[in-house]
């Protein structure tokens, strides 16, 4: 293994340019965004898999969907596959005043490199490239079979990858899945994450009059549609925090015996918690006190207003708004219906409108939460891979974010074991502006990638 | 008289075409608009003043206020003298495709003319100089002296009123005011109007986060202020539909004894109500279920959320909102002292802030509230001409809007009556898109100002 390690060392400032240039391809997946740097980015990957060496290296496309990126190298007899999952496409820029270094031109500050899509999940992709290539250039041959998937679509949702998966199943067949676009607890810190969080999210519209109407002459017995709209969110969630909605948590699983021993065990340091999320001074956690802030990330629905349509607080005259909406998300977790818990949120916001005020609520997203128990052979292995990496005992840690198809991945395999881990930490700002990925960090997981592949996971 | 009410049936037709004429000068008075058009609608109303035989005709000037147009006809020996108070600036036109007929080319359908500023308050304005014009061309004189002023800043709050009576108070000095700018209670029902609500606004900002962080890696502990926000205004009124505010009521009037009994008696058709507000079918009347629909619009405070600034719902993502504001605000009533009602709504919204986030409040307007006894010379000579003008017995009612300068400007005088009287009525749509006059009561209007000048005012 000596050599394979130093090959990562000798090669990772070559692996950090290429990593600069692979994040200069704008490759945004949301709408209204061009296609053209989607096709790019796959190109890139697909280039970069044949040079080291990997084989039935192919674009795959699905109508509507960003190329999807494959190739294998199958050549272990008797050892099992691993599908080493990881996505090239990025979220949108957000607002280029607020990047200290343009989002698409990657810059190295100190011991991180700043950049759209740097960490999620362009490290992720390459950091399984490079512990095969450093395999394959050392030793000519890797202690298991690999299969890659990297897909062009996960930052809208991968609407595509379950048709993919029908069509393409032979291709993405394997033992263990290893999905490498998680979180770290903190820097340095190895994380296997073993549950996510689901979401369900819906619009509700309310309008109280077809058109707006003077304040002064009939602000009283005539209700605006915002004070409308402020009452049904009002009642989403309990003063202790809780959601309000009847039944919501049926099915859920609690969190007890060992995972809450675990879960107590974590470091957790508040004032820490509280500069990474970048709180106001004043600000008090918030939630459900009975639980501990990593149960309620993890463990426990949590809902949000992501935003509200309304006239402009500069552009507001003496009116009686006539019509209002909002969008609401809550995420649910495992145990949970999906489809039962976002018919339960829009049947809430339904019922009992204010003022009889005319509500229309549109159902949206219902995302699968994930949970496993993180034991067996194959969690086993990735958590020592994960100790010598890093040098450290890894956690066992849950994901309050969601990735709805890695229930249906590991279930079209006769639910095969996945392994989640990734770069993210506290500070790599994903989705913000000011994306960076901890270099170090990388490097170690380069590592580890290069113990995993030699475990044995039966 | 009979000749003097004739030269109004015979000109009408030609009153009705100069305020088509008046009315296609867009002299809206709101910031951002142009100043041109105000200057056009001051000189047009001057014109006109001096063409009907007005003295001392000027546009009179207030640093940063429109002109304000004044004349008048003091040969009415003994007699008292009346201001005549109207505004040539109107509101913005609003959607131009919700017009039926351009906003600023009037088009008369049936017995209503449409545009934006015929009945707010270019009808008010040439209703007296038609009842002016009918005197001075018949008989030569008036049996009252009469003082016009025409300002040009109503719709943004009269700003420079204040300035402008202490500058030129000697121009405006009278013993009776006759506001023409407010509403009849239906359409050929003569209504004088004895109370004015006040109004309160603020502007209540929530930071929770110095930028946005995702929702699932975050949510639960990490409060959005979108929820603070909503939680803030949701404590504005109780469920009853009073202010919750400490207090809030402290020095108000009550409705008690002849003022409750008039209001009891006046018509009111919950079915016409609605539809005149452009209710959905479903929708309740709201407010506090004690006090009639009159009380609640004219008598009791209300609460209206005008406005927020959010992340707009087409364009979320999954993301927990760092900041967002709203502007609220509260018709205050007789009794209530606007600055103090402003203080308490501030420090109601400041209060507590929930999960400790950073509440920043702005204060706003803090307007008047008005009420008289509607008795004495003055209110009866009103009442006996609008009963004589309409043919129908006149009802004193009340207005939920606020007119700030009422009080301050017949104060200036010692207490002098004002009379409030106008054109409007449930269908006009004052401030909205297709902003209408009903024709058949402008006439009755100027029959109603033939007779009230030949009242006996002591």
């Amino acid at each position: 293994m000596k050599n394979i390690l130093e090959y990562i060392h000798k090669h990772f400032e070559r692996f950090v340019r290429e990593l600069t240039e692979y994040a200069t391809i704008p490759s945004v997946s949301f709408p209204g965004y061009p296609a053209e740097p989607l096709v790019e980015s796959a190109r890139w990957t697909a280039r970069k898999m044949k040079e080291i060496g990997l084989e039935h290296v192919e674009l795959l496309e699905i109508p509507g969907a960003p190329p999807f990126v494959v190739g294998d190298w199958l050549h272990a007899a008797g050892a099992p596959t691993l599908l080493l999952y990881a996505h090239h496409d990025v979220q949108p820029p957000g607002r280029p005043e607020k990047w200290q270094s343009p989002a698409f031109a990657p810059e190295r500050r100190g011991e991180r490199l700043y950049g759209r899509g740097v960490v999620d999940d362009k490290a992720g992709a390459l950091l399984h490239l490079a512990a095969v290539e450093a395999y394959l250039k050392t030793e000519g041959k890797l202690p298991v079979n690999v299969r890659f998937l990297i897909e062009g679509e996960e930052e809208t949702g991968s609407e595509h990858l379950g048709k993919f998966l029908r069509q393409y199943r032979d291709r993405l067949q394997a033992d263990v899945m290893v999905l490498t676009d998680t979180a770290n607890l903190d820097v340095g810190l190895p994380s296997l994450t073993y549950r996510l969080r689901g979401l369900v999210d819906a619009m509700v519209e309310v309008r109280t009059l077809d058109h707006p109407i003077h304040s002064g002459m009939w602000g009283g017995p005539a209700p605006d549609a915002l004070s409308v709209l402020n009452k049904i969110l009002a009642r989403l969630t309990t003063p202790e925090g809780k959601i309000a909605i009847p039944d919501f948590e049926e099915g859920m699983l609690p969190v007890e015996g060992r995972e809450r021993e675990r879960l107590c065990t974590l470091p957790f340091d508040e004032k820490k918690f509280l500069r990474e999320i970048g709180a106001v001074p004043s600000l008090r956690l918030a939630g459900e006190e009975e639980f501990s802030v990593y149960e309620r990330i993890w463990c426990r629905p949590a809902a949000a207003i992501l935003g509200i349509d309304a006239p402009q607080v500069e552009k507001t005259s003496n009116q009686i708004v006539e019509w209002a909406r909002a969008k609401v998300s809550i995420r649910i977790v495992s145990g949970m219906n999906p489809q039962k818990s976002l018919e339960r949120l829009c049947a809430f916001l339904a019922k009992d409108p204010p003022d009889g005020a005319e509500v229309a609520v549109h159902p949206g997203a219902a995302g699968n939460p994930w949970k496993v128990d993180p034991s067996g052979a194959a969690y086993d292995a990735a958590l020592r891979a994960l100790k010598k990496g890093f040098g450290r005992d890894p956690v066992l840690i849950g994901c309050g974010g969601s990735i709805p198809f890695v229930e249906p991945l590991t279930q079209a395999f006769g639910g095969i074991p996945a392994l989640l881990i990734g770069l993210e930490d506290p500070y790599c700002n994903a989705h913000g502006e000011n994306e960076s990925l901890y270099l170090p960090d990388w490097k170690k997981g380069m590592e580890a990638a290069l113990w995993l592949y030699a475990e044995n996971f039966k």
